[in-house]
């Protein structure tokens, strides 16, 4: 109370006053002005058209939320601040001559685009509607502001659902013979609003048990408090609960402003990005609604116009409004997002911020600015997110895909997503929770439906515009959304009929495809994409520059090494051989018969086939990782993965098929209790050397053949894994170093054209806590963090998802673990480090577990001091920037 | 060669001269000149009767072994000996008139009793001979001597069978009509041996490829090098392989002395024990051979007398005998196994050494020799190895069974051992290796069978007595043994004929039980002994007195702590709630229901009834441990290890018991990759907190019941495994804490009446790491280093016992991991208690895993400065045995 007291509890801005500025900066505005307030004292600064109005601090927000009540003496800063409103405009709040009426608006710290709430056209009632009526000469306007009022003060702040109203306004409609759409809803004459529509609304509040304020002031002291509640929704929650830098007990800041009418005749509202937020190209891109107010752009519920139109209709307004976009992206060194109304030919600007985009437009502005010089490589590295990078590198469907394309849509990001519908918050939360891909599919998106949109993979909407708050949730997501689909959406039914008849059922698959903006029935078939746009190359390349970190990839196919390749890996940290013989069912067949073979001669005619085949598909991949170090891990799983399950063979057998018993005998011979604290790794190549030998005279003969027939540059280096003894690399380096020295001699061969290096990998504790050992006679290290997590925690991958999910749930757990490194895992680094780089300071240290993907495990990486990380795919492009990111953050 | 030709190369002995002295102490005499040099150096020094002589020094050994030679100047030096002992001898060494003859014996640093060889009665030759029967005018004692040296020179220097020259001399006895055993060698006639044995026994040397040497001399340089490569010999390299501690490059030293004859009238050999080497009684055991030589009381071969026989037959000498073997006793602080001949009635004294003893005797003897003042309690308490401790505590069969005995015999050492008949070494090795327990079964057992001897569980034996060699290594080693039964040994056809007809084949289990010295058949059932001899308290109560490590016991049966208790546990350090289950059929079934059961009201019923038999067995124990802490673990296991497995239903399903496909459809949903990895411990108790409610509540109501009922001091202690996060036991205490007050209230007790204490097991690599963190909230920290191992190895404990048997075969590891603890989880134990005491200083920390019962593992947890190691049974008073001395170390 105290605290609250001595402080100012508002500021007031427009009619040449600007008092935020008495704050003394940009960022303590937006935290006590919120976001919103701060836009408004920046425009009011500059000089700029602002209607007047003053801001309620979020130290008040802050209150209410601890106190449930607004402190006492806000009474007096509120009749202050009207007081301000009333002497710029000279019009007076409740005054029936001159009435002066106010918008409510809510504004956080932080954006919460569309989860808080406001009130527009307050001041009205059954006598200020009057003289609002005779002050500018037009019932109608008058009419239907008040009408717009009525609705929008029960929706918010006497919080009755929405959809009774707009029931009310269509059964209106209907008995006056106008089409029923949202756009016709200036189309009512005043008297029908006047003798019809507001009765019915009036008795629809007394009705849900409200009694509607009769004066002003009674008006503006619960609107305020319900933007002040509207802070606790359940969608404004949820949407701080995805976000958890915005901290629950901010409070937001609320906005009184005097009104300006985009509902009069030359008049209009808009919403204004500086740039193109699809594309990132140097465009604005403007959405303006002739006679329109309030959120009816934002919400995309009504019908707008693009800037050429808005140009012809009112042409020096919308040269303003360019020029005054152009100033503030420059003042802001952002793309900026501006709401603005125009009355009577004239600008107001009512709102700013930095604009939400895809990653494809953040990319190419970022890049874009430091080419202009308004911002610098450093900045725009910083500027960039991860998630924008995976955003960037979203799959697309296949070009050579035969699809069924069933709809057609607009869209604003871009990429694919296949998924089954849904239709309502309930059924995507549910479905997402089980590992689905929810496709929420609504008439259209509110942001009551956030709750739904965040575990969705897509949005599908009847209505909505690439401008919408759909649109603006899927930019800034990375969500693939299509909108205006030709069709209906039957939310009751849950079901959409498309125009020509196709009905989609609820958990029907679709894809939606938002670079071709169309709908396609099925899980079609999805690709990455070719590569890296040209701004994100440049992006990557200043991210290079600046890092410690190297990056490499996790790659075990040429076309995965292709692809990382082309997303800048310099080199390979892990190549698995075992997921080559895998994804072949020849090559699984050859693997199971070497297993199961009794002879030496069987097993090694196998053996040697498999050899010839590895050679291959090495010389492949070394061909295209050429110049750069490609690490090829040594066998690594149980040998029983390679088998049948003994289950399936029990069913087989249970189904009659009685020569399966033999093999299940064998089978379960390899069966452990275990397998991951098993008979893998380099104990696989200690019990059966003819296994080392074979995979290290395949990569060598390979690598000797690319030098000799195609003098190109190969750099094959090979990693044993599962190490926790020194003893074990020493009882496997000589078989290395003589299929090495074979190959050498039967090619003529030098070590210096050549080179035979041998690795491990640190995925036991104990290894990391023997490194000085190991690193004797280890040339380098990669840490193999998911398997080093799965034996200091304890945690079996494949078994633990379910714990782990309880554990999150309940608290006890800040990650998933095999997603970002526990800080034990990094203490066991750290010592591995420590001792090995003792032995030997120029030893080679990376991460090929996944982790090297998570942009917390990147700064780790780089904090520790290791060489490289090693992600697959995209993680690579992520892994650029991050590594940039963490140097930048280090000066 | 520059080192040996300025040492000394021999040193002399006998006639007043005791040359080893010169070396500076009694320690560098047994490095030099080997045990049996030193004590001859002793004998001469105090100068008792020892037949002249000198001992080449064990440098000469280990430049043999490394050289292939003797060094060019031995030769002088060996001549230089020879020459001292015919000064005092006053016989010639090839002289004919009066011939010196000498005996050419091994003797390493350390006694390796029997591993290596001896020729006596050496310079005899055709010429000779005559020579000695002239001296003593005794042709038949001549001619015994020299097929006694013939027949050892080539099985000793020549390497030719034993057997074979045995094989000649049953012919000539045959034709002789005299009975074929080893006791009538000596009833040959002269002319026998002359005409019909000797010419036999040269015919048999020139078959077998060698030349006999002609003169002394080369018998000597050739007897010499034999015994220098006698080192290397199979059954000495093996013998070394099992002690460590006696190195490999040692090599031995060369006794060569005058010949003292036990095979002349009123003559005889002997070895005493100072005292009674398998009941410890300080009464000195002699065995005496009259007429008889060299190895004959030593090997088992000859039939002996005892003190009392011996006394009656020569009793100055016996006196003689007795009264010098307590001196040497007391001058040498131990009990004395001293060889003896006496000549013509007079007694010359051949070696000396410490005795073997049972573990029995050798408690016994030290703490007597505390009591008499000889020794300190320190030096007692470091005198006793941990496996005479449990040697001490083997088995014998339960006096309660039924057991058909089948055989009567001598015994030496104590206990009782359940096997399987092999009757070679190879078969005892490949049994042992596959983990079977093998008796080796043989006519007699030579050293030759050291091999087989090692791996085996019990010795079995035809011939022997009680002192004889096997008798001996059984005494050292605490093998059962058996020996003289009454029945023959068929090696050749490897089967057992007992006088009673029954036939014991290969692979026939019998138990042989040396408490009661019979043959069982079959496999008796065996129990611990009822607690510790009273010397075994008197000497554990001093190790007490100096460890700073304190002892309790893993156990989960009333019957276990009691037992352990006994054993002078401290308290309980790991009761396993899983165990108690999983041994009761009923539980077993209870707690599967408890699993399977779906409905909420049927699982609480059979918790309810569990938890009632839980507090009465937590009710038994701790009234057994009244007075001392006992750690009760909450369940730890995964939940499928208390369901049939899958597998076996599978089996069920297949032998057409259709009823069990629901069951394993149940089973199937509980079972994990890696259960060990999986849902289990902590875990458990997150995911089912009814359980960690269930075990607390009859926890602290047992202990509660035993203040209120029986007014006695409970100590029970709640441990939590399997924790890697602080948040995990966060999320447990209140669950127990809750049912800690609850027992409070319903009984009335305060906090101090009954302590309501938890703490974690560290078992885990993160809980190390982050031991600072638990220590926060746990009371006490108990490593289990098995799963502690487990995870920072990679090691499946249930699965890898393969494969470390391998590495240990390939030397890739120096232990078993699970047996003594890895450096690596050392470190890991090191960082967890600087963490814990860095946040808590008072923090107690123990160790629950087996490795408390290793001797090297509790030396490590003695210096880490853990409080105490819990070991199970009999680890106990080994436990307590190592804890003192590894304090003792310290100072």
């Amino acid at each position: 109370m105290a605290a609250i007291s001595q402080a100012r509890l508002v500021y007031r801005f427009g009619g040449g006053l600007s008092e935020g500025y008495s704050l003394g900066g940009t960022t303590k505005m937006a935290e006590v002005l919120g976001g919103k307030g701060k836009s408004l004292q920046e425009y009011a600064h500059q000089g700029l058209n602002v209607p007047p109005g003053f801001t309620i601090t979020t130290d008040v927000g802050s209150y209410w939320l601890k106190q449930g009540q607004v402190p006492a003496e806000l009474a007096a800063d509120v009749s202050f601040g009207m007081t301000h409103i009333e002497g710029i405009t000279q019009r007076n709040f409740g005054s029936v001559e001159n009435p002066l009426l106010v918008s409510v608006r809510s504004g956080g710290r932080v954006s919460m685009p569309g989860m808080m709430d406001t009130v527009l056209n307050l001041g009205l009632t059954e006598e200020t509607v009057e003289g609002l009526a005779t002050m500018f000469k037009n019932r109608p306007f008058a009419f239907d502001s008040y009408r717009r009022f009525v609705e929008s003060f029960g929706k918010v702040v006497l919080e009755i659902d929405g959809k009774l109203f707009r029931g009310q306004l269509d059964l209106v409609k209907a008995d006056e013979g106008i089409r029923i759409h949202p756009d016709t809803d200036g189309k009512l004459p005043a008297e029908a609003i006047e003798s019809q529509l507001l009765p019915a609304f009036f008795e629809l509040v007394t009705s849900q048990g409200h009694q509607f304020p009769v004066t002003p002031q009674q008006q503006l002291d619960q609107a305020i408090e319900a933007v002040f509640r509207s802070w606790m929704s359940e969608k404004a929650i949820t949407y701080r609960a995805l976000r958890p830098e915005i901290k629950d007990d901010w409070g937001t800041a609320v906005n009184v402003q005097a009104m300006v009418y985009g509902n009069l005749p030359n008049s209009g509202t808009g919403v204004m990005m500086t740039r193109n937020d699809t594309t990132g190209a140097n465009r604005p891109v403007i959405s303006f609604r002739e006679g329109g107010q309030g959120e009816e752009v934002v919400s995309g519920s009504h019908s707008t116009v693009y800037l050429p139109q808005f140009r012809k209709k009112m042409p020096s307004a919308a040269a303003e409004v360019v020029r005054v976009g152009k100033e503030q992206e420059i003042r802001g060194k952002n793309m900026q997002d501006m709401e603005f109304t125009v009355e009577g030919g004239r600008v107001w600007w009512l709102q700013m911020r930095d604009g939400k985009r895809t990653a494809r437009a953040a990319v190419k502005i970022a890049v874009d600015m430091v080419k202009d010089g308004l911002i610098t490589k450093e900045e725009a590295v910083q500027r960039i997110t991860p998630e924008q990078i995976l955003q960037l590198l979203a799959a697309r469907v296949d070009p050579d895909a035969e699809v069924e394309i069933i709809g057609k849509a607009a869209a604003s990001s871009l990429g694919a997503v296949c998924g089954q519908l849904v239709f309502n918050s309930k059924d995507s939360i549910a479905l997402a929770a089980k590992g689905g891909k929810p496709i929420l599919t609504r008439v259209e998106t509110s942001t009551d439906d956030y709750p739904g949109m965040a575990p969705a993979s897509g949005i599908l909407t009847q209505e909505g515009s690439e401008g919408c708050h759909a649109a603006i949730v899927c930019k800034s997501e990375g969500k693939v959304g299509l909108f205006s689909i030709n069709g209906t959406v039957d939310e009751a039914n849950e079901q959409v009929i498309l125009d020509d008849g196709t009905i989609l059922k609820k958990g029907d698959w679709v894809t939606l495809d938002a670079n071709n903006k169309v709908l396609i029935k099925g899980e079609a078939p999805l690709v990455p994409p070719k590569g890296l746009t040209p701004s994100a190359r440049t992006l990557l390349s200043w991210a290079d520059k600046f890092a410690r970190l190297k990056v490499r990839t996790n790659a075990d196919t040429p076309e995965q090494m292709e692809y990382a390749r082309k997303l800048g890996a310099k080199g390979v940290g892990l190549k698995r051989i075992e997921h080559w013989i895998q994804e072949d069912a020849e090559l699984r067949q050859l693997f199971k018969e070497y297993i199961l073979l009794k002879t030496p001669q069987a097993k090694a005619r196998r053996l040697l086939t498999i050899r010839r085949k590895l050679k291959k598909n090495i010389k492949d991949e070394l061909r295209i990782m050429k110049g750069k170090p490609v690490v090829i891990r040594l066998l690594d799983p149980p040998i029983h993965e390679f088998l049948p399950r003994p289950e399936a063979l029990y069913e087989q057998l249970l189904s009659g098929r009685r020569t399966r018993r033999d093999l299940l005998d064998r089978v379960k011979k390899f069966s452990e209790g275990n397998p991951m604290l098993g008979h893998r790794g380099v104990r696989l190549g200690i019990t059966n050397p003819e296994l080392t030998r074979m995979q290290a005279g395949a990569i060598y003969e390979a690598a000797a053949e690319l030098i000799k027939e195609e003098n190109i540059r190969v750099m094959p280096e090979i990693m044993i894994p599962v190490v926790s003894l020194k003893s074990e690399i020493e009882d496997q380096q000589p078989l290395i170093e003589e299929e090495y020295r074979k190959v050498l001699d039967q090619f003529g061969l030098t070590p210096r054209r050549l080179k035979g290096i041998v690795g491990t990998m640190i995925e036991l504790p104990a290894a990391a806590l023997a490194a000085d050992q190991l690193a004797e006679v280890a040339r380098f290290f990669s840490f193999g963090t998911n398997d080093l997590t799965q034996t200091t925690f304890g945690f079996s991958r494949d078994d633990v998802a379910k714990l782990l999910a309880l554990y999150r749930e309940k608290g006890l757990i800040d990650r998933d673990p095999f997603e970002t490194l526990m800080p034990e895992v990094e203490r066991l680094m750290e010592i591995a480090i420590e001792l090995g780089r003792g032995v030997n300071p120029d030893l080679e240290i990376g991460i090929c577990g996944e982790h090297g993907r998570d942009p917390a495990s990147i700064r780790i990486a780089h904090r520790i001091g290791l060489d490289y990380v090693s992600p697959s795919r995209e993680g690579v492009a992520v892994a650029r920037l991050v590594a940039g990111q963490a140097a930048l953050e280090d000066m």
